[in-house]
């Protein structure tokens, strides 16, 4: 019988293992094949699931940085003769945010099944947690980080935002995160509502949905370096 | 000390227990207040769950078909005085495609703080498996269910896709399955990528990325009356 390709969540905080439900644990444990981002942390991420198998028995693909495929079709190929394969990200959701779709589409062209299993996403926990739309939303990924560009980028956000009553989420790079909210505040309207979700999950999670005008400046300070998400609705 | 808002997803199979986190039950486990979309499945899960106060010591808040609020602000300011609620809505994540968004946004305008648990949704774990772009994604709901204007929103959403590389996500009701995907078929271009996501987590689970002069009309009555998500990119 032909292997399946299943998309394994990892935990998106330290110690975050029980934030894995046991399906997905369960999947985990029968697979010896992975096809993996950064192969240190997701042997690390295996091991301390307590996965049956020794690591060193596992056979694990790492992922180029330049997303080269080299011998990764070859690899994904083990399928067709019975071979399972995981795909484990960083951090959260494979496909989303992360690497991973690549791999997928390749499977869907080869007709290997594809299964995905449950696990965090931090995108769709702010999404839940921000008190906007969750009938009409959009990830749009990492903005520009360039203040001219930004700018235009945002506002044609926030024009859709409203228009389509359609919630607009994107981010940046922890260390970005101040410019980033700076230029929100300078650059949308008064009454858009603007949510800032950082840490999700974490002991030091915060999520705060205010108007434009509401956010001071000086908070956003405390967005410094830590992960975060970003809405408009 | 002020309680807070925890969004509880459900699971989204019969018998899912398994597919949410120890970490979500656990928070699940200490809460005696719920505001739930519809209270007959909600006591059946929370019971299920292995809550460990009987059912009938816990205090449930049904939200109104039609959303209507009444009341439901009094049960909000509960957590003023200590008490922590849970937000569980029909299947998966509130507030995504659910209700459980309006709750949330009294949380952040009364300076309650809420706080997300993970768990299934049927959108992100078909956006895993199609292959298609996450890294910059559009839910758009419901599309319309009368062929002129699905028409013309479909071949919006492709031009989008395309232009943007964006994947579009959207849904019909299960028995509007084969007139939606049949008008995907006749109306958006051959090359264009479209996937087919249904039954996701149950044993019955199929998903499936062609191009669109792939898929053959005779595919789409198997989908008939079986929950799907569509895709195209």
């Amino acid at each position: 019988m032909q292997g399946k390709i299943y998309l394994v969540p990892c935990p998106i905080i330290e110690d975050g293992i029980s934030s894995l439900p046991p399906a997905t644990l369960e999947v985990l444990h029968t697979l010896d094949h992975f096809i993996v981002e950064r192969a240190r942390t997701a042997r690390r991420f295996i091991k301390e699931s307590g996965h049956p198998k020794p690591i060193s028995e596992l056979e694990i693909f790492e992922l180029d940085k330049h997303g080269k495929v080299e011998g990764l079709k070859d690899f994904i190929f083990k399928t067709k003769k019975g071979s399972s394969i995981g795909v484990i990200s960083e951090a959260g959701c494979p496909g989303v945010a992360d690497p991973g779709a690549d791999i997928v589409a390749i499977a869907h062209r080869e007709d290997i099944d594809v299964s995905p299993c449950v696990g965090p996403s931090s995108i769709l926990l702010a999404l839940m947690s921000s008190g906007m739309s969750g009938q009409s939303f959009c990830f749009n990924g990492y903005l520009s980080n360039k203040k001219l560009a930004l700018v235009k980028q945002l506002k044609t956000l926030e024009s859709i935002a409203h228009k389509q009553k359609q919630t607009q989420i994107f981010m940046d790079a922890p260390y970005r995160n101040e410019f980033l909210l700076s230029t929100c505040k300078d650059s949308l309207r008064p009454n858009t509502m603007l949510c800032v979700a950082v840490d999700i999950s974490a002991s030091t999670e915060y999520i705060k949905t205010k108007k434009v005008s509401e956010w001071e400046s000086a908070e956003f300070k405390f967005f410094h370096k830590r992960p975060a998400i970003v809405m408009i609705g």
